[in-house]
């Protein structure tokens, strides 16, 4: 079995990047399987999770992993699909509370293993003034950490600007026989 | 007549956006028209404004619009003038302030429709770590979905990064007759 | 003599520039004087200085610049070298601080008379919500305008994003006889 491949998409607060990452997964012409890693912890949070799904595809399967993403991602990997994970700022912090940082090097070890399409979407936080907040500074060195690693990986990674993609990284797919 | 061509420049604070519009202006060979959308309230700002004007060739005709853009533009706008607005961020910062947000329905929906070539700036402001402050997140939510919507439905659309300028989109000219 | 070439590396925080910046120097083919503008004030900062030091090869020459820059680029930069400035973002902080911002006219008047190649690294952080910390803010804007003024005047730009570059200005060298 072929290795699958690994899309990088990052970007700013409301840059449009997870729409992007939506739009790649349904243009793979692969299932969906989406894979969110917010945690509902109120009423607000409940809502704007309930609109995002309303907004993605019916027939997209829909898994959560506010932690465990190695595992969910090796659950729902296979050729015939696209997984969409939305998104690693969200798991990163959620990591950062639990103090279950172990679990990034389990990530960034599976991930090159996995078959089919893997999509990622991660925040771009470091472009700002240095926070005041000591977790805040911690945090963001963390994120920048987290993308950099995982843009060493992917095959592809694009930044999304204004909904507007920039491809920073490009891996043509090898010629058919 | 022709439809016109619409401009977004995005990019940070001090990024130099709004010097590369003007020099975008400028090279319009149009009568240029200069929308500030600055209120001013303080010495301080009068004196930022007195600036930057002084900066500007002193033939440009200068309008303000803090919140009433659409109708400023409706009425500044022909085949011959290129109306430069400086900036979307101040706008939208008014408008948030007076609670007049359907202002932004009114400006996307003229437009696509006016005549002669728009330049808009405006920052981008969603590339740090969440603000802790209620008002700013909901700001830099508001900013981030108006520069996608504008950044859809604009001919061109560049980003600046310490003065220098980054394609995201451009639309080519139709070809002369 | 011929002059040399200034390269401006910007990111944001943990984007990979500094790595970026020092392959730069490596791939250049000639011998690495790195200048250090961070100063040593506490056992924390000790350890971060010594923890990057090691990361860099030992056969490189490791100068240390809170404020005279200028001078110590002077001193160091000739034909056969390949000088490493990281970063501009500590060295600004350092000189705001100190009230001594007549430095940066210093620096902007000798660098395109250096010989030899020199490699500048530098912090985007005006791309995120007003600070409401007044220094904060006055911060960004000189190193906005800093990072400007450095961008005009350099040979190549580029802007690294989770550790990928993208070039904003490139000069061709000069054909060979």
């Amino acid at each position: 079995m072929n290795r699958g491949t690994v899309d990088l998409v990052i970007g700013g607060a409301r840059s449009g990047k997870s729409r992007h990452a939506e739009q790649l997964a349904q243009e793979s012409g692969l299932s969906v399987t989406y894979i969110a890693t917010a945690e509902v912890r109120d009423a607000e949070m409940a809502a704007r999770i309930a609109h995002h799904r309303a907004s993605r595809p019916a027939h997209w399967r829909t898994l959560e992993a506010p932690m465990a993403l190695a595992e969910t991602l090796h659950g729902a990997a296979n050729a015939n699909t696209c997984v969409l994970v939305d998104c690693l700022t969200l798991w990163l912090s959620n990591l950062m509370l639990a103090e279950k940082e172990a679990e990034i090097d389990t990530l960034l070890d599976i991930l090159p293993k996995l078959p089919g399409k893997i999509i990622l979407v991660s925040n771009e936080v470091g472009w700002g003034i240095v926070p005041e907040n000591a977790l805040a500074r911690r945090f963001r060195d963390e994120q920048g950490r987290l993308n950099q690693r995982i843009a060493a990986l992917a095959d592809n990674v694009t930044l999304v600007t204004a909904g507007l993609p920039l491809m920073l990284k490009h891996t043509p797919l090898p010629p058919t026989a």
